[in-house]
């Protein structure tokens, strides 16, 4: 099995009608596998981040939810029922994380399509299989999309760049191409001459495991940098540009993104960095007002205590361990999506997507 | 063996005649000792970090100095050969590590010392001895300096508050009771209801592993955090003050410390939290003008490569350990050291101090 394709290792495919998800706890070690057909399996998978991303979440909840539509399809005829049960099932899955918005906007495209099918199909099962299709659907579009949005990223790029992103943005957390790191694929690709700088991203260090491990495979070589060096390495002039993709945007621009995001803004902003959020339509949130409401994950704090299964603590520390940060609007230079490059304000930019 | 005092654990101490060190490279695992008589050993320990803390390095190489000085005297009678022998082992101490200042301060008042005692001893064999014993007295003296800072700078904390330290500036640290440590632990002695934010501080952990084993010995419960996190509890207004050690003082108050307290003090200044340096006056290089003639020391990128003996990224990825970082003095709220607060302008009050 394999999900190598030219855009990416997919984090989330379907095989023989399974919902299959690399497990992203595991690389670099290892590239394996993950059932996520069943309704429980998948909330575990996405609640203990064997899938993640916030882009890669949302295709991975559409398509559970979609299997899951399949099997309450097999026992229960009457859609009304049917619906009812579906409805329970998306309440599950949007339960697993708060603070990425494209698992909500994902189970919600599914239920809406559920309910439109569920006008015209002959039967539940014929439902269930066409809303199938309709998720399916969904991991060649984010592709596209995030595609578009490093291509139209690059051109901020010149010939020779230095470029320092956080966390994990590429084909394993976005469904192929990367936001944050697709500008920077793209760049490469276009021919520019990229100095790397990926920060670990503790606790969970997707940066030093995942962002290097994907960099290599597109040939691009990555220098590991710890949390701590940004400011460092921003004084003595060696970052050119920030990227960083985004878990939620709201509707005036703040943006929820990994822990960390919000010091490098503020870092960035001190030094004159100019620093950019890479997100797709579907990570903007136009019904929540400014970062203020944005809920913030708050994970276990065994997450900050353990690396590679050891305590790096004496007994009796405690720890705190917030996934997420809002970075306000002010701090964004630019906000990179599909259709162009927000820069503010963006209010106004929002209100005219029309995304509600 | 023990080196459990009422002023902490202490890193340094003297056994029959041999220079014992903490190995501070498996605390909290285990509290192992290491015998840094030999000079070849001594310099193992500091460049390999077995001893570390600005000021503790400084402690250990006097007496590894001292020790070195005792043996050299049983070989060579002419004080003037023993001497020359004696510049040669300074010489390789320092070169150990480039940017703590408190090295080169302990190394120099050792041999100053040893070419005053040459021109009254009966013998080189009395010299050494006698040089050893002044050697001694600088552990109970750096106890004494740190004390009192501890006490100046806790007198700034009220009844409640939550603070913020970055890396391990503790009894380990500094040879007794702690610089940013120390205000701590006497703003705690005095009553003071602290939170205790500890930053992991990456890449070796220091915060992580020594500063929440040394709070805990004191009864003070310690937050651990990863460095990413500063930036969001300053702006959830979590952090009244900041205080961190130093490696090296310039003259017009520009610091080196710990990789990462640059970020922090550039964040503070963002967020209006206070952010005070603490040291002793050894840790001030008078002789260097500012920041901009700080040596970086540059350290193997494994340190942030492996955590407990286990590589966190792939094959392939290189990664940059710069170890310290430079504050510029305007970010710096205020110095607090065993005279008194400097509050700046740092350049006036430091010449004032007459340290050269």
């Amino acid at each position: 099995m394999t999900s190598r394709t030219a855009l990416g290792t997919l984090p989330v495919f379907v095989k023989d009608g399974k919902v299959i998800l690399v497990d992203q706890r595991h690389i670099p070690e290892r590239l394996d596998y993950f059932d996520a057909t069943a309704l429980n399996d998948m909330c575990f998978a996405i609640r203990e981040m064997v899938v993640r991303g916030a882009p890669s979440i949302g295709v991975a909840a559409a398509l559970g939810l979609a299997a899951c539509a399949k099997e309450l399809a097999e026992q229960r005829q009457a859609k009304e029922e049917f619906l009812l049960a579906l409805a329970a099932a998306k309440r599950k899955l949007d339960e697993t994380r708060p603070t990425a918005v494209n698992l909500h906007w994902a189970t919600k495209l599914v239920f809406e399509k559920a309910k439109e099918l569920a006008k015209t199909s002959v039967s539940t099962k014929r439902l269930g299989e066409d809303l199938f299709v309709f998720a399916e659907t969904l991991i060649a579009e984010h592709c596209n999309i995030h595609k578009q949005l490093g291509d139209l990223g690059a051109k901020l790029i010149g010939k020779k760049a230095s470029v320092m992103t956080h966390c994990n943005t590429g084909p394993l957390a976005t469904c192929g191409w990367g936001s944050a790191f697709g500008v920077i694929k793209s760049a490469h690709m276009q021919g520019s001459d990229l100095t790397v700088y990926v920060n670990e991203t503790r606790p969970r260090q997707q940066g030093a495991r995942l962002t290097t491990w994907e960099l290599l495979q597109e040939g691009i070589k990555p220098t590991l940098v710890t949390d701590s060096m940004a400011g460092y390495l921003m004084a003595q002039g060696k970052v050119d540009f920030i990227f960083v993709g985004a878990d939620r945007i709201a509707a005036n621009g703040d943006t929820a993104n990994k822990i960390g995001t919000y010091s490098l803004a503020v870092l960035a902003q001190y030094h004159q960095v100019p620093f950019y959020v890479c997100a797709p339509l579907s990570s903007i949130d136009a019904n929540i007002a400014s970062g203020k409401d944005i809920v913030i994950e708050e994970r276990d704090a065994d997450e900050v205590m353990i690396i590679a299964g050891k305590s790096i603590a004496p007994a009796g520390t405690q720890a705190y361990n917030p996934a997420f940060d809002v970075t306000p609007a002010k701090l964004i230079s630019g906000i990179i999506c599909e259709v162009g490059i927000l820069r503010g304000p963006y209010i106004r930019e929002i209100e005219k997507l029309k995304l509600k």
